[in-house]
């Protein structure tokens, strides 16, 4: 009864989500600061009217979005998380048996998505230090998802890769920013200057919202209309739709908040660099390591034992490798003073 | 660059959702009442963790409902509203190219769903009197819809026509129990009993949360399973986790509100019928009315001009009937006043 694209694939399994207990969570890139007290309150207004259903079209979300986007409205859609942008994407531009091209390290979600859709999946190589330094040149691809920063590493791909792969693409590129905004720099220009262009923005780490599930895609109004065909007519609840307009309304709080991430994250990689890791740099709110004195598997085990969360993959390439989120400064002095104690247990910090 | 099969499928259009206007809004089978204090309460222990993502598989909201509904944990799947569960489940059982089945007249969603996923369409006819009379006997459909109470009529498909659909069926069989709260009775015992029909359930009619997106597939675990790897892994956020799971613990309170809906419902039937309307009898939350004194179309315009919203379709077996939800009485007092004005106005109420 089940179809054997859906049989074959194994479940996505998405990053520990201890719920109701006290671990330093620095495992899925969730903002370490909460929004401010103004976003929050907007929540209120919604509860006596939950009987009702919300706006579809979630107007006012997009609107506010279009706005900060310098876009026009019907070249925003509003998705449930960025994950159903993904999702309706597929659903959009790819028929079973198509094929989708991504980088071989990037968000594993794409295959799980792009499996579970029975289309086929091509790998597009990255160098030795993780990068994507060629362009994606793919004339059988449909779809082609770049993320940029591009998870686990973290960094931007280069304007010209993906100028070039942009320029090439016969079917749709999804480029995904769902950590830009600790970025310096984004691909937004794109979507007007190509139609076939899908920008995938999130609210889960930049605006400190994991919890309330909303995403955009934006693109030119050809793409949107038809990806608006696909998406659940009332995808965004009520509650989501008022606090992600009021979020996008606080932009000097975000922005804030947005460079104290970089300035943590310039203490941790330096730390991590005083302790012997390998760490790249990054643009996002995390940095990939790699512990030069005991296996990355053995650190996210030691870690956990001490209630410190960091994530931790079952992919070969990055085996020695572990994801940290940027914290608060007090959650990394934690985490370093933890490791320092599992270099030397002697050491009493 | 789009699907053929998506380009080709014109836009679902939901029921209009008249945000922050004073419409007596009887068009989407709204729940008149609101939930509880207590579950209004429920929000506020999510505000200060909304930066964190929710637990991905609901779990504590699944296991309220499976002991509700006498089942598993891993009998059931939390959906953002039941569409997403009819989708996911579309997407779980059916390939492109399959053949989905259902009732000619029924909810118009599940067309949408079967054209954008590209499988194809098998309408079974209802008779004169919209009622489904005989199985759905059709062993070519990979997944077979059966809504009961069945919109637009609000009627029970009868048992030995259920249970006969569910023999037959070589596929899936999903049971769209939306408006079963309003009812005397149910197909849960249907799950236990086979192993490939799936229950649909939404928290949007009976316990009020239209605004909140929660629904529920209830099958066996092997069903279950595999759909819970099509879903978008976080695809309920802690609010609508929160409130959902409260409003399932409110069940004396809401089997009171189910109780004086079905009796606004007689007096809604009643006070039509006294006013020359045909009106079926209903086991849900709405009432499919003709009146015999105007065309219904009519009828739609000239109560939206005096700020009562019904269901007007535009489909040819019933352009002639409105759908009405059961509101409160003194909302239904108001419309079969302003009926009584239309029909005579020199009446004054």
């Amino acid at each position: 009864m089940v179809r054997p694209c859906v049989a074959q694939t194994p479940a996505y399994v998405p990053g520990e989500q201890p719920q109701g207990s006290t671990f330093i969570k620095l495992n899925t890139n969730e903002n370490p600061y909460p929004p401010p007290a103004e976003v929050l309150a907007a929540l209120q207004g919604q509860l006596e009217q939950v009987r009702l259903y919300p706006d579809p079209n979630s107007t006012l979300l997009r609107k506010t979005a279009a706005d900060l986007y310098g876009v026009e409205l019907n070249q925003v859609l509003a998705g449930n998380g960025s994950d159903d942008i993904l999702n309706v994407a597929i659903r959009t531009f790819v028929d079973p048996g198509d094929r989708v091209a991504f980088p071989d390290l990037t968000y594993s979600l794409y295959e799980t998505l792009t499996n579970i859709h029975g289309a086929k999946i091509i790998q597009v190589a990255t160098n030795e230090t993780f990068e994507l330094d060629n362009p994606i040149i793919c004339p059988e691809a449909k779809l082609i998802f770049l993320a940029s920063p591009n998870p686990p590493l973290g960094q931007q791909i280069r304007r010209d890769i993906v100028e070039k792969t942009c320029q090439e693409a016969t079917g749709v590129v999804v480029i995904d920013e769902a950590y830009v905004d600790f970025s310096q720099s984004h691909y937004l220009d794109f979507v007007q200057r190509y139609d076939h262009i899908l920008i995938s923005r999130t609210m889960s780490k930049g605006y400190s919202l994991a919890g309330a599930r909303v995403g955009f895609g934006i693109g030119q109004e050809t793409l949107i209309q038809e990806m608006n065909k696909v998406r659940d007519s009332y995808n965004l609840d009520r509650f989501a739709q008022a606090i992600a307009t009021s979020a996008l309304q606080s932009q000097d709080y975000f922005q804030g908040i947005w460079e104290k991430v970089r300035q943590t994250r310039s203490r941790l990689i330096q730390g991590l660099r005083d302790q012997e890791f390998q760490v790249f740099d990054s643009e996002a709110n995390f940095v990939l390591a790699s512990p030069q004195w005991m296996s990355a598997k053995e650190l996210y085990e030691t870690l956990r034992e001490q209630k410190i969360l960091v994530r931790y993959f079952k992919h070969p390439r990055i085996a020695n490798f572990v994801r940290i989120t940027v914290g608060t400064d007090d959650e990394i002095d934690q985490l370093l003073a933890a490791i320092a104690r599992i270099r030397n247990p002697e050491i009493t910090v």
